[in-house]
């Protein structure tokens, strides 16, 4: 049975859907929680004193639309989020989009990464991403877009453990 | 570049490396966490109403614990988990292990998980894992257990971006 399946699916292309279906599940549940909470309920803090839902969703939209450019995919869309949401914690009065905005933006950069992703011939995942160096990725050959993909997958699920906060409980 | 290292790291073995080292990254977050808090801290909730952080020791545990048959790499130690921490929710009467007792099963059960890994050959990591049947299998080859590894990955992150809240903020 396995000997089938290896042959029929060759390694690279099952690794790769591995990954990205991986990837997909994680940013579909992060949009379908953000779909179910109101706009006040992603303002608030997930917990007391901690990151806000819409810090949380400026910062993971910024961090998608940052993957275009690092995958080699094009340009991202929304630079203008890198500095309240990546630059500078939650609450340090920097001028911010509204919620509905920012949802637009998240639909908008995970649209246009699913579309860059599906371009990619398999060769492509295993070539460095963008923020690696030809001679660092000679020596670190692992560093490259598909592991990119492996680690924003974690990045993103580990806000999302904090973003299921902002539902009532049941 | 990219040809000499795809030459000197077959694809096959750099795949298992990027889940492997993404796993590792992630339980070694959660360690490092669990080091660092009090007993009291890991006793007290992640949020108000939310699971506390000895829930979530304990649930990890027992994930991790279960990781081992699923990947055919022995037999579990601790299915007493199960009822208190993978079956019934936080706070529902249950006898549980205390914060010291869990976090040295925490430690065990990753040590076992760890040289278990180290054992598997790369095709290994291809075949089946043992909670899907050969039928399924042979039409869904990427139900294999490094594909089990990355979802683990991905839940034990998310459990890991509400742990964090233990920690007093800065």
């Amino acid at each position: 049975m396995n000997d089938v399946a290896l042959t029929t699916h060759p390694t690279k292309e099952l690794f790769i859907k591995m990954v990205v279906d991986a990837w997909n599940h994680s940013t579909n549940q992060v949009t379908k929680l953000f779909d179910e909470l109101s706009d006040e309920q992603i303002k608030a803090d997930a917990a007391p004193g901690r990151n806000s839902g819409i810090y949380l969703l400026g910062h993971l939209t910024a961090v998608t639309d940052r993957m275009l450019p690092l995958l080699d995919l094009g340009e991202r869309s929304y630079p203008q989020l890198d500095k309240p949401f990546l630059a500078t914690p939650d609450k340090s009065g920097q001028e911010i989009p509204s919620v509905q905005e920012l949802k637009q933006y998240w639909k908008d950069v995970n649209a246009k990464l699913s579309a860059g992703i599906a371009t990619l011939a398999p060769d492509d995942w295993f070539a460095k991403h963008t923020a690696v160096s030809a001679e660092e990725f000679a020596k670190e050959p692992h560093r490259n877009k598909l592991n990119l993909v492996i680690n924003r997958t974690n990045h993103q699920s580990t806000h999302y453990g904090q973003l299921i906060y902002l539902k009532p409980k049941n």
